[in-house]
């Protein structure tokens, strides 16, 4: 959970006018197919399904569309193993609550998505930043730093978080780890980075020992996701080209990534950062001492909004950094936001 | 969760022809208001909220209308206390895991919703049929009995549901626990059994000093409930007489539940159940020593589904009984449903 002033802050910055937003992880609105949706809702909620009970692994269509896309890119997967969760957030809760317990610990790295690190604590799962009994890893394009940072598998239990997995910019989406190891392999995607967030709609593969556990952790969480959304989605997913989609997206992305990146080497070069290979953010890091919320604070003073690095790291606290989102801002607004965020590490208070 | 052998009866049962199924208890069909949310769902795809992101508490507009509702019954909350849940499960499931650990024990009477069940097992809560440190409690209407249980308070921490509290057939909805006793009630409502099911919306209102973390564990499971379903649920209330619709509602169940109550009075006369005065549901408990699997088999191969009185037990065990369900039936199917239930109940196969 977020430091309350940064909450503070963050909810000021969402909310006033003129602020530029690099904060959270919200995908461009965009891309995100409205027109196609709207269409499939008024189609859904003609019928019971869209608004009835469902089971609580979720809508068979939409599970045979997850399983097919993995076994297209190599894992052999039946719709059966898929759980249909309240996006990728929900599948780490459950993977969590599983494995968790016993002060079992998991490798995360040096700074990872904070949802992991929020679902791992409830969970009974304690993040370290290397030596766990158990390894999270994001595959293909790493939140926050937005390169592969690769994995060093030593056969163990991995959980494999593919959130951005599709949005690499060179189109070069791995094989998923989950192909050949899925007795060990917790496989944990979602739709909202490519589709729509709004919808609450991922999903969790766990080895097929722990599946009945798993069904039972979401019964217990929420007895099923939302039937509307999976319904929506399954129809929409139905007759729409997501390859087709997933090439516009990444080539929008790129753009975005390139113009914020181009910016912050001309305004901001105190930022240390490596240029994104996908997903939405730069991870920049400062050797300023100043004070996280200090520059926050200051940030926002200049009308620019990022997220705290502290965040990212697995003992919520390590070397001042900063998550830049460049995928909910059009290329004009990254490259004053950059300018806005070099005044605010210029300017800001000091910490003692 | 369910007994396997017994969810498999019931898989079975949902997708058979010709099955009469009095298990789950789903709203009827008739009365979940497709056309309005057809309508709203339309208009609200088309705005980047319902599809993008929100905050973890919850869309403000629909909070404001949770909270506006208390305030007419007599609880003075405000709608910044309203924590949007998915549904009424994730309300308990964020409950037991603020409260619950260190063997903490909850009373939840000799049956109650196998949901609370699974909730507070997860979140380390022992359910208990009497003497728990905390209590779980349905005013109004309790799920599986379908009357007022009455409540014992004994000034310690209620858990109240209010899943049925507006379903009483005399229209007569109690004044809110919270009411005056906001400091120790953890109040839980739904629009599940009055709007739709899958739209995945309830709320939770926990007492102002655990408001932090019942919202921490409510990010950590699912990062917010979808913003598509609040955001058409907000717009459908906002133009919507609820207070006609609830009448309207009220008014079906009744006639349900008087032509079932009626036709198992006269062909299942070894039923014991009390009228129910409200919800979705009869309670009928046997003295046959008939074992619930087979009583649940025979049941199938006459034609019905019921659910298993056990799931509602604290211990999973007891005298056996079943739940009926007549909300989702037409009142000539309830009363072929309860000839074949008592056909079941004559010839299945008795246990050793």
């Amino acid at each position: 959970m977020l430091d309350p002033r940064v909450d503070r802050l963050q909810r000021i910055a969402a909310t006033k006018r003129g602020v530029v937003s690099l904060a959270g992880a919200l995908p461009a609105r965009e891309l995100i197919p409205q027109a196609e949706l709207a269409r499939v809702l008024a189609e859904v909620a003609r019928r019971e399904e869209a608004l009835q009970y469902g089971w609580v692994e979720g809508t068979a269509s939409l599970r045979a569309w997850i399983a097919d896309r993995l076994r297209a890119r190599g894992a052999e997967i039946d719709a059966d193993r898929v759980i249909v969760t309240a996006g990728a957030q929900q599948a780490l809760a459950i993977t969590a609550s599983v494995l968790g317990g016993g002060d079992k610990t998991v490798t995360v790295g040096d700074a990872t998505y904070p949802g992991a690190l929020d679902a791992f604590g409830y969970g009974g799962l304690r993040a370290v930043e290397r030596g766990g009994a158990i390894q999270y890893v994001m595959p293909g394009v790493s939140n926050p730093h937005g390169v592969d940072l690769g994995i060093d598998d030593a056969g163990g239990t991995i959980i494999a978080d593919e959130a951005y997995t599709e949005l690499r910019f060179d189109g070069r989406t791995p094989r998923p780890l989950l192909a050949g190891a899925d007795a060990r392999v917790w496989h944990i995607g979602t739709i909202s980075k490519t589709i729509a967030p709004g919808l609450r709609v991922g999903w969790l593969i766990a080895p097929t020992e722990a599946h009945a556990a798993a069904l039972e952790a979401k019964q217990a969480m929420d007895l099923q996701s939302a039937s509307l959304s999976q319904e929506a989605l399954a129809r929409l997913l139905a007759a729409f080209d997501f390859d087709a989609h997933l090439a516009r997206v990444r080539a929008c992305y790129a753009d975005r990534a390139a113009a914020l990146t181009q910016a912050l080497r001309r305004h901001a070069p105190a930022l240390r950062f490596r240029e994104p290979e996908g997903g939405f953010s730069v991870w920049a890091e400062l050797d300023d001492a100043m004070d996280e919320v200090a520059l926050l604070a200051a940030a926002l003073r200049e009308g620019v909004m990022v997220d705290p690095g502290s965040a990212f790291r697995p003992d919520r606290r390590g070397p001042l950094a900063v998550r830049i989102g460049f995928a909910h801002a059009a290329p004009e607004t990254l490259v004053e936001g950059a300018r806005r965020l070099a005044r605010a590490i210029g300017a800001g208070p000091r910490s003692s």
